[in-house]
């Protein structure tokens, strides 16, 4: 929760001026959104969301996540869609960064998830998957497989042991087993590749669309799956409950049929999505700046959650039927 | 900028069906407000900030705050306005905090000041206190005069010498002297209380309101005008512009006329505002919390309005012909 970047009303309304959005009424800084700074501005017509790219975000990856929110718009799927300017611009500079206007995607995320909520995300996700398939453009995960050396490399080992005895010892043996079982080939397309409940809005009980495409990236559909077994299948006291799964992976299916290797491969696929969010929160947390305006997230949770991984031995364990 | 107190979808839901504002389509903390939590809510009908009163904000004065807001929309002066419930509750609880929804005000604060927005300042200020002059309730200041050496008492003179030699010393002398010169009897009524440039919208050049009324109390009118004499009218570099203190009173005065006694007693006041913000940034300074979701603001700032006001021998010097 941050802005990190504050931007007076004199530049604000220089830079809204290239739109066709009305007059300008409103704007307040939102305290959501770890990467970037986002603001709410509401004008004559309707409120619209106001993002700042931040340090994180590489600028170079920007024309993709933009071309990305938009193509998937194009075919239907609701998520904040970029707004161009009378010049047809969609991506700016605003006090210094890299800057872009997208619509406001109305709906809230569940703070308490239930098994509709799983079952809503799973066909959404199938629908996300199949509006992204004739997406042009490409851009490689680097928080998969290729790039987790590369970050427990970053990672201080006698820091990693003070949050938990062996801690880098367990991620060293988890990295080696993941090395060697990772699929080769399953079918490939757009995935979000950070679809948590805070990135998925509900209106009551109806999904209506994801937001923050920043970790969208090309790789293994499935693997959009793992992250969302992760993040959306287990109790905040740390058990899976399979019912949550099995709303998911049925209901995805419902929209496109699995292959037998995904479904094999998700409990690896699974392993390795514990993997990366235990890695990027340890590190987080480990390289936290006292007095930073964001709440370090706890990575032994997904320690526990790559445990129970560790322990399935096929996708039947996950509640598939 | 903080959001202190997380609200949950159901919880919110659950609350806003007491009230006829519609549907509720999205909620968003907005990174505003040291003391408070905000949220800014849509719904079919318009957008509303959702405050969540957190610690430093005592109970027992809400309804004083939200009497007074209630009361001066009445009037006709434009602010944020308490929203009822359909059993006629403004103040209510929500996640655990007592909480309240006011309407939504257009605008945005200058953080470029000019003279124009002094002026509007100015005879806003004076419509306000009009406007409050039949409030019935009263509340006491608790920072002003009476409360100054409590406060400094709170504050560690070894730590405050850090920040600057000599400072405790400094502060002593100068409770001293208000001590012995603040007024005994000028014209009374509400005041703001803080009205620094965050608390004042405007849309284009045009004044649209006050927000933030956590800090209006009953004390001299005057005194409200020694604060924005201290938070508009001095450059970043720290010279006061006289052409600005010239704007904000003779547009003040176009609406209420000052007296002798409060012309007079403008540079004590001016002191004592200035006082006032140097020791609570001072306070908060030394005892900011590591980690805590607030920007720290620098206590020296007000030093120095401080020494300037301490060369003013009249209220000529604040431009006034």
């Amino acid at each position: 929760m941050a802005v990190y970047t504050e931007v007076s009303d004199d530049e604000l309304r220089d830079f809204m001026a290239a739109y066709d959005l009305g007059n300008l009424l409103s704007c307040k800084g939102i305290a959501e959104g770890v990467e970037n700074s986002n603001f709410l501005i509401v004008t004559d017509y309707s409120p619209f969301i106001l993002t700042l790219y931040e340090k994180r975000v590489n600028e170079g990856d920007l024309p993709y996540f933009l071309g990305l929110m938009e193509h998937i718009a194009d075919q239907g799927f609701t998520c904040p869609t970029p707004v161009r300017t009378r010049e047809g611009e969609a991506l700016r500079r605003l006090a210094g960064r890299p800057a872009a206007i997208v619509t406001f995607l109305t709906g809230m995320w569940p703070s308490r998830i239930n098994t509709d909520h799983c079952a809503a995300l799973g066909k959404a996700l199938a629908e996300f998957h199949g509006a992204g398939a004739d997406f042009p453009m490409t851009r490689p995960n680097n928080l998969s497989i290729g790039g987790w050396s590369a970050l427990f490399d970053k990672i201080d080992r006698k820091a990693a042991g003070e949050v938990q005895p062996g801690l880098a010892e367990d991620i060293a043996t988890e990295l080696v087993f993941l090395q060697d079982s990772w699929p080769d080939d399953l079918p490939r397309g757009t995935i979000h590749g950070d679809l948590f409940p805070d990135n998925v809005f509900f209106e009551n009980n109806t999904l209506t669309g994801f937001i923050d495409f920043y970790f969208a990236c090309t790789d293994w559909l499935a693997y959009d799956i793992a992250v969302c077994l992760n993040a959306w299948c287990f109790e905040p006291s740390g058990s899976f409950v399979p019912a949550r799964g099995r709303a998911l992976l049925q209901a995805y299916q419902s929209v496109r049929k699995l292959t037998d290797a995904e479904l094999a491969a998700l409990p690896i696929l699974a392993r390795g999505a514990a993997l990366r969010f235990l890695l990027t929160r340890l590190y987080d947390w480990i390289n936290h700046l006292p007095g930073a305006l964001v709440r370090k997230k706890d990575p032994l949770e997904y320690r526990r959650k790559l445990a129970f991984h560790q322990k399935v031995r096929t996708v039947a364990d996950y509640g598939v039927q």
